[in-house]
């Protein structure tokens, strides 16, 4: 048996995101689908990011086992034959057997859009979270700067998580202006469930003026997750890339 | 009676164009139908330009005459509400009784999109064209000399089309890389029908090497719809404004 990691890109909006549940389509199942198809045999594969429903990813990386004469160049093209046009694979490696997605990953690269104008721009709906409110960027640029570090980012996890460690590192955390965008790049060892979508939250308040930039220290300090912004919308998110 | 302008958005994938026709769903009788709600009585759009099935629009124009209270800076919030998420009015004025979108249209610039990279990006499925074929971007550049100024552009009509005069001007001819993008703008005075998607259909060709820069002269000459490329597709196209 080989060991493939595939990489790919999707359109979030009409998946219940990356993991197999019952009622509901799921990426993952779609990809299982491409590869049981394409290799003509029941094919199990295991995500790098559980991302959630309307997410989007540029980057996710999964694997799978299976003993194959098709090229592995090939194999992008093959699945994407058997994938909808929302999704795509378009990258495959063969990689050592005990390679795993999840446990193996360095860093994790997420991007987070706000379409900030006064009317939603209809080609982008899906894509971008559209904010029509000012925001004042110098102030969430100052705030920014209290995520990047080691901290326990109790405050930015979801309270239904379960996770044992709250604790991770955050490389980078930057704002781009990009025409009527505003685009968030956070870098980070790994992040807890919801952990981006709720630092854009809070972000969002400090733009608004609801919240100084240096009031981040206190909300990290706090551990308690009521003292966090909303939780950004999924449609925004993007799962840039995942190094190893 | 006033008569309003009003300047619209969409995302053209799920309409076939913009002009009302019998069994299949148009953007303008979406625009007539909000238009006819807000005001509470029949309302008739006139748009200032047909855009295809599946051609996007930045600053589609249209007008129509009511006699209304709603002031006038309401008057896209009020259409928005009854309008599907991928139609937007971004704005509305006031203009004079004898204003027309189509006949008073000075300059109009359209936009297209090529996806240039070996996949799909899902993300950008319907709103560029994928091509992944290496092109070589400065012969472009020097084919979209020819297009510039006053031409017969008889070779770049579709065929059906039965207008009276196929000479146009086109006061521009770019073609910028954003990222993984080729992004053409194109203004001119007027546009025939398919001309905008025929000139990128044969930009293409230059840039694989099919046709040579200074080949564009002689397919102008020859006013034979035959000697110009395919017509590309729909999807790249956005209209972007209309000048008065």
């Amino acid at each position: 048996m080989q060991r493939i990691k595939i990489t790919i890109m999707y359109d979030g909006s009409n998946y219940s995101g990356w993991q197999i549940q019952n009622n509901a389509i799921t990426i993952q199942e779609e990809v299982e689908l491409a590869c049981s198809r394409l290799f003509s045999q029941e094919i199990k594969v295991i995500g790098a990011s559980r991302t959630d429903a309307g997410v989007h990813a540029y980057g996710q990386v999964a694997v799978f086992d299976v003993l194959t004469s098709i090229h592995i160049n090939r194999i992008p093209y093959g699945l994407n034959a058997y994938l909808p046009k929302d999704i795509v694979v378009c990258k495959a490696e063969e990689v050592n057997n005990d390679f795993h997605p999840r446990y193996d990953a360095k860093l994790k690269i997420y991007e987070y859009r706000i379409l900030n104008t006064q009317f939603n721009i209809p080609q982008n709906r899906n894509i971008s979270y559209f904010y029509s409110v000012k925001m004042d960027i110098q102030a969430m640029l100052q705030a920014c700067k209290y995520f990047v570090g080691e901290h326990d980012f109790k405050s930015f996890c979801a309270a239904k998580s379960s996770v044992k460690s709250t604790i991770r590192t955050i490389y980078e955390c930057t704002i781009i202006k990009e025409s009527h965008f505003l685009v968030f790049k956070i870098c980070g060892n790994g992040f807890l469930y919801n952990m981006v979508r709720i630092i854009i939250g809070t972000l969002i308040q400090v733009g608004i003026g609801k919240l100084k930039p240096e009031e981040i220290s206190s909300i990290i300090e706090a551990k308690d997750r009521k003292y966090a912004g909303e939780t950004a919308p999924a449609k925004g998110l993007t799962l840039l890339s995942i190094k190893y």
